[in-house]
Parts: structure tokens; sequence; C-alpha cells
């Protein structure tokens, strides 16, 4: 075991946290993931600063919270100023790289405006927020905008998938028994096999890709930022992950009627999706579910791939591996489906961090009860390669600490928040696109959600484990209410939002009047 | 009377509201500025974001407030990424510059990451805050680090000023009886007349610089931002100005004994400062504030000569005039010296809107008693010039209505925040430099002070006008509190964060789950 030298960032898409066998699903095994666990930590309440993927993601590049960094919505640019794990560690002589989805959006007005182009030096960088494009592929490619160029299509192409979109035709359809083309965008096609051998599939693909950059980084120190697009949609697996859960594996759906009865307004408006109305069928959970599942069974055994070749190289001896997700899956629960709400279901992620440090030997197979947040990643890494963490500008905090059994303060709560001004709940509530803000703090025993223009959101976790009961209108509750949202106030006010100064200049200027001649208020 | 055209936006440096003949002084005559609201509209309830110059013009010049354009105190870089009055007009065709003080500092980590010189192109625009530096100048330039090129430097010696820095050893010192130089510095010669003659000292230069561009911009359209540096210290007025008050003609100090008992853990740190403590003397009073009146009336009788100027050109008839301050001065108010807390000596400022558009008729003479915040400006400017109004980055409102008799919202509060985590008074409170924060709400009937960490403060205007009785910690008031605090909090959670998106993008992207052939939670 040795000093932590590289970075392996895993992440999966769409990933709902017991949704794996380490966080105690029944009947889906993710065995390569359970063994990571048992070599390292396992943070049984770790939050995503947005249940949605871009906002989430920059927050996880940045280690700053989705209104701090702005890009508070998918498609939503980052703006070029913001600083992310990559320009940390590059100047460190990481080579920091991305395989697979980052869901940046370039901030090409703000670029055009400095003069960068988006091919260019430091230009690319910046527009692929801070990661060398080892092989960006958001998985999204549906026909009329498909890049024909697209480097997954190209190699799907040279494997005999032919097409002008072979991702969608191939990778993400299933065939009727007719053998005609069923695209996975339709979920009634969930559990249909996609049309491609499993090792062709996306997530092979990926897998391959990350070992082909690990093969030439060789025992050059990197960051790799392995970012799988399942098991988000489209909902399709290849064999036999199409067919190895059956619909009496998955978990039952958690929901009340209740529920529905007088909703929060903006709970109410977000049942109304279509993607709600969908996952609130028992048909629809049928369906996808299991083929869910086998995207996930089919990453761990991918994952299995890519340990066994750090093991092989004494990579497992210098490499710090974190697995993740950007955001969970409703999957029907609580009558909605996708995410982009705060029931745990959601906002809760899993997170495993391996250490390879000696240090760490103590915490090895343990669960951390405490609270962590997506933003502190970024510090983790920093600290565990022993670069000073810029506190000026970084709203996370290293749990370093809580891997080497050290001594520190973990946080009372987590926080995430949420922008719908892009949401049809939206347009049907009559909120100002720039009024359509949701606020979380989830402590020990309450979740408290602040919408603005709104009563909040209130579920008392002790009683109410499985938030069924909102109390954020009941009158008993008020004095409960006010404390929360003072404490949310109190996070919200210390953004990091005076990023051009050190913290250490800050303190050298305390006491500036004298600075350079200046006297203020000398008789 | 005509169309807007060019927009002249006079600034004056600490500048208090009552210390001008049309808001109500006694003894200090400002007959131009009178004349100049007598044709326009006069604010009695304008509001800046921040009571400290730095973070107070950035939010002048960005329509945003501090905690929002990040450039939180002086010396604090505005972040490359934010835009500007300049940057704004500037592709309309109006060439925007600057005379005299800005307070900007360039973010230059930010330049560098993106490959741009402060002197390139955009490089100079961008670290001088949007604005063409045809003359910039702060007017601080104590010894060590005189620029010896500063150009009123050259001047001076131009007109036989000589020494390494005649900026302080003649416009901003004194004489003693013995001949010796008596730097304005210390306030105890306040009462000598600088050792310039007045038509060279600063206030008449950077008229005379701002004649010489209205001049050589002849017909073409321009906004112009005239800064004075005064009457901001060091307090030192040319003859005739330093002996045209007599201290028997200062406002009397607004303070009682009882402010001083128990005071706002905050509030009483700052009443510590040097500043408070020299200012808490009648002595200082009576020596410094008589020069701060000779230097108003100095910059009155200057804008006569700009306004005859404009008269004469016909400019009167197409150009918008503001006239207005940074932020105020406590002069011994509340136990307090210079400004960076929220009574309203400090946070509340002049505002003079003239608008040359016949549709102004109705309101010219008037004063408008609705609140209005120095964001609101930026997008006055720009509807008065028909341009459109970026609501997704600006967060101030046009308040041309409100010049044009038009139909409109009034907002309800004003707002203000600061950063105190360069003062003396956070390190004596033991206060984090990143959690060094106060946030103002002040409506018609309170002002409402919350302090990051601490009790809030609390005024009652109605019974308690002058501001003496801090309700903050009264158990009788909890109810106005909470009910403020959520207020605060609805206004702060509105913050225009995501900036790299249009609200009309957004609005067009609402309903985008059909994008591309995308299909979310479809069946």
């Amino acid at each position: 075991m040795g000093k932590v030298r590289n970075i392996l960032f895993i992440m999966a898409d769409q990933l709902r946290v017991d949704y794996l066998s380490c966080y105690g699903h029944p009947h889906l095994e993710t065995p390569n993931l359970d063994r990571l666990a048992g070599r390292g930590v396992r943070f049984d309440r770790a939050y995503v600063q947005a249940p949605v993927c871009g906002p989430s993601r920059m927050s996880f590049y940045t280690g700053r919270t989705a209104f701090s960094h702005g890009a508070t919505w998918n498609f939503v640019p980052l703006p070029v100023g913001e600083l992310t794990l990559g320009d940390y560690l590059r100047p460190h002589g990481m080579r920091t790289a991305l395989v697979g989805k980052s869901h940046m959006m370039p901030d090409l007005a703000g670029m055009e405006r400095v003069g960068l182009s988006p091919d260019g030096e430091p230009g690319l960088i910046i527009s692929e927020c801070g990661f060398e494009p080892y092989e960006r592929d958001d998985g999204e490619h549906p026909h009329p905008k498909a890049d024909p160029d697209l480097p997954y299509n190209r190699y799907l192409r040279a494997q005999g998938y032919e097409g002008p979109n072979p991702w969608n035709d191939y990778a993400n359809s299933g065939e009727g028994p007719d053998g005609a083309l069923r695209e996975g965008w339709y979920m009634q096609n969930a559990p249909l096999a996609a049309r491609v051998a499993e090792e062709h599939s996306e997530t092979a693909y990926m897998t391959d890709r990350a070992l082909q950059f690990l093969e030439e980084q060789g025992d050059a120190p990197w960051c790799l930022h392995l970012s799988y697009i399942k098991p988000h949609w489209p909902y399709i697996a290849p064999a036999p992950y199409h067919a190895m859960y059956g619909h009496n594996q998955i978990l039952a759906a958690v929901r009340e009627t209740r529920e529905r009865d007088d909703p929060h307004p903006v709970y109410g408006a977000i049942m109304n999706h279509n993607a709600s109305r969908e996952f609130s069928r028992e048909e629809v959970r049928a369906a996808v579910i299991p083929a869910y599942m086998g995207l996930i069974r089919q990453i761990d055994d991918h994952l299995g791939r890519v340990f066994r070749y750090l093991e092989e190289t004494g990579r497992m001896d210098d490499t710090m591996i974190v697995f993740t997700s950007d955001h969970g899956d409703y999957l029907g629960d609580h009558w909605l489906g996708e995410k982009e709400f705060f029931h745990e279901q959601a906002v809760r992620i899993p997170l495993i961090v391996y250490d390879p440090d000696a240090a760490a030997d103590a915490t090895r197979g343990t669960a951390d009860e405490g609270f962590i947040e997506a933003i502190d990643l970024v510090p983790t890494f920093l600290e565990a390669r022993g670069i000073e963490i810029p506190t000026h500008i970084i709203e996370g905090r290293s749990a370093l600490w809580r891997l080497r059994g050290g001594k520190g303060e973990v946080p009372d709560h987590a926080y995430s928040e949420l922008d719908y001004a892009f949401y049809k709940a939206r347009v049907e509530l009559g909120v100002d696109p720039h009024e359509a803000r949701l606020f979380m703090l989830r402590t020990d025993d309450w979740k408290y959600v602040h919408a603005l223009g709104f009563e909040p959101l209130l579920f008392d976790l002790r009683n109410d484990p499985d938030e069924f009961v909102d109390l954020g209108r009941d009158p008993g509750y008020a004095g409960f209410r006010e404390e929360l949202h003072r404490a949310l106030f109190e996070r919200i006010g210390r953004r990091k939002n005076r990023t051009g100064i050190t913290t250490e200049r800050v303190q050298q200027r305390t006491d500036g009047a004298h600075r350079h001649g200046t006297l203020i208020g000398y008789w």
C-alpha cells in the first residue's frame, strides 16, 4: 500500500443508492463494488448538490454548489471563470481525463468575449470543464442531431453495425418478435435485449477506453473520470443482462395514496409530468426496473475488469478510487419518475471511497454514517495529493480525515438545491423563470425544502422515514420550520462568492489601513 | 427636448445624502444640483448595494448585487466573466468612458487563465470594468506606491507643482503656519487650504477632462462616467472652499449614549475602529465636516460648468444625467466614522435623474419616495436607449417608467449587504473570513440586518427613525424578525446566478423533453 498518486473517479448515471448489494438490495448483486466497499469506506449519507445531471456534475467537478457555479440545470453553460478538478490537478503533473459523460455545456458567449475558441488552447479544456476529453460521450444521441462522427458510432460501424446512428439503432434499441426495430426511448421496449453484442455495448466500450487510457498512461500520474452513461435511460440492456432479473426482484414502490391528497404545489405539478405518470403504473416499473438492474450489474462486471487491471499493474497501491452517481431515480416512488425532487430516492447517492494509503487501514470495510456532499470530493482529492485547497473558491470540505481515522467535525446537515425553471411544472404554476428554485436542508431528523414563493415542505424523518407526510403547512410544526429555515439561510449565506482573493490574502489585508501610507480616520 | 442619446453618469465619492441643499441641508448650498433636481426626479429612498466603495461601484456598473458579482470589498477583483454597462452600450455604438474613480480591481488570475493581457484587446476594457479609461484615477496615491506617471501628477508638475507625488504633497496637503507640509491624511489638517490653486485641484482637473471628452466626442453618442474622487478623504479642500463653511454650519451628530450600551457585537466592534473613535470626538467633526462641505460645494460649482456646456452644445436635449454617490459617510453619527454599516447615513444615497425625453415632463421637479437601488441604474440606462435588458444577468429593474409617469410596481424594500472579512472587527470577533457577512433589508417600517452567526439587528423606523434602539434581541419583536428574515431570504434566493442562458431560451426550452428525439419517460 502506498501514497495516493492517481485518482480513479467513477460515476454511474442515475444510479439509485439502494440498487447495489452493498447498500442492501436483496436481489441485485454487485460483487465488485461490494469488494471495493470492503476495502474502502461506504458513505451511507451522501448527497448530491442538485438532483439532476448537469448541475450535480458541475458541483462534483468544481467543489461548488449549483447556484454558486451557475450551471443550475442541464444545458446551462458553466461560466468560463469557474475552476474545476482538472484546473487544480493539472499544474501538479496529473493528466486529468474524461471517459464518458460530463454533461458540460461550454460558455461559448463568455469564451467569445475573452477571445477563446472552444477548439484552441486553453479553450478546449475549459469547454470540457477541465477534463481532457479522452472519450467524451454524453450518451444521448437521438436521430436528427446525432454526430455522424461520434467515436462510439464509428466504433460500432467498424464492428458491423451500419447506419447513420448505430448508437440509437443498435446499442439503444431492441427488436420486436417481427424483427422490427423497437427504440429504447419507449419504456415498453425495456425488456428487450439491445441489438448489440454485450462486448460492443456502451458500458463495455467505455471500459475499454478507460483501460486504454490507463495502459497509455503507464507510470505517469493521472486522474481519470470514468463516467458511465448507464443505468440512465434509454433503459435497455444487452443480453444477457436484459433478462438477468425478473419483475419479482424489484423493490416495491415506496408511495402512499395520501401523498396525492393536496400535495405541495411544486410536488403536485411534478407528479403531473409525463415520466411521473408513467412510472406510477406498475406495468412500467415491471418493464423498466429489471433492465435498470441489468445495466447496473453490467457496470459492476466491467468494473471488475478495471479493478483487476489495477491489481495486476500495482496501481491498486497508489490509486484512490471513488465510485458514486450523479443522482438517483424515483422509478415510481412517491408517484414520480426520473429525479429532480428531494426525496431520498433522488438526492441520496452511493459513495464508496477506497484510499490506498496505509493510514486508511483502520476504516477499511466500514460504513460512515455522517453526512457528506458531492462538493466534498474535490477537496478530498486535493488533500490526498497534498495540494493546497483553495478555500476561497471550494465550498466542500475534505473528508480525508474520515477515511484515515482522524479528527474533525462531521457536518450536521446535507444541502441540495434545484432550479426547476425548465419544467412544465414551472409554467403550470406560473412561476417566473428566475424564481423557480428549491433549497433543501436535510438534518438527522428533518428534511426541509424551501420553495421560493410557496410554503415549504417538511418531513419528520425519525417518525416518517419514508417521507410520506409533508408537515410544511402543519401549524404544529411552525417552530421547527423556523429553526430549519434559519439553518438553511446560514448555509446559503456562506456561499463562496468572493472567489477573486485567497483566504490568506484576506487575512493579510485585514489590518490594511496603513497600507502604502493610506491613513483612514487618523487625527 | 428629445430622445436619450447620451448618458452622463456622475458620481461623487462618499457623499452623504443630507449634505446637499436639495436634500435639505440648511447651510450647504448646491445650486447646480438643485437645478438638476428641479428638471429631473429626486429619489428620496435610494440605496447602495454595499456601503463601501468597491462593491457598491461594481454593483452600479454591473446591475448586480455584491455577492452576485463577487467583488465584495475594495480590492477584490471583479471576475473576468462579469458584464458591465460598457459591455452593454458599446455594441450599440456608444463610446463608454470613465473620467475619475472606478475602484475596479482586475481579475488578473482569471485573465491569465484565458490568455488575456490587461493591456491588450479586450483585456484593457475588461480590466477597467467595461470603461474606456479616458482618465482613470482612483484618487489614492500615497507616497511609496505612487505612480510616477499618474496623469494628474504629470499635469500638476506641468503647472509647477514639483516632486515625485504632487497629488499627495500639493493637492492633498496643506501648510502649517510655519510653512511645513501638513498631510491631508491627518484629519487635524482638514481646515487648512490644500496647497494647490483651485483650478488645478482634483475636482477641477477631472471636470476639465470630462469637458475635453465631450468636446472630442462631438455629435457621436456617448456614455461618460464622471466619477469625482471627492468629498472622500483625504478631507482637504483648496481655497476658497476650505474656509467656506464654519463648524457651526455642520449637522449635529446623530447619536445617543444608549447606543453604546451592549451594542450588537458587530456594531460594537466597528465602533472600536480607529475612524469611529476619532469621529466620535467633536473636535474631529468640527475640523473635518466644514472641509467636507467645501469639497461638495466645489463639485457643485464644477458641475455648473458641465451643465452649461451641455446647454450651450444642445446636449441637454439628448443626454440623460444621473447624479449619485457610492455610499454615505457616518461623520461621527452613531459613534461611527467612515461608512461600512447600515444606518441611513451610510447606505442611503442622493440620486437625481434628469431625462431629456418629453415623456418625462410630468415628473420634472418631483420627488420619488419609492425605494430604488444602485442596480436599477444599468437597466434604466438600457431601456432609455432602447436596448434589451438581459434579465438573466441584471438583478436591478428599470426605473424609466417612474421618470415618465408610467405604471409599474415600486419595490417594497431596499437590499444591501456587506462583507466585513477585511475589518479588524472581524478578527476581534473571531469570525471566519468567509462568514463575515451582513445582509440588510429596509422596508417602509423596518430595517433588518442579518449577521451570519449572530443575532440580527432590527430598527423600528416608524417609531425610531434615527435608529437608536436595536430591537434585534428584544423578545417582543420575534415575530417581526421572523417575517423580515423570510423576506430577506426570498430576496437573496432570487440572485441571478444562472447567467449563462437567456430568459427567452429558458422559456423556449421549458418543454424541451421532445428535443432532438429524446423521449423521457414515454411508454
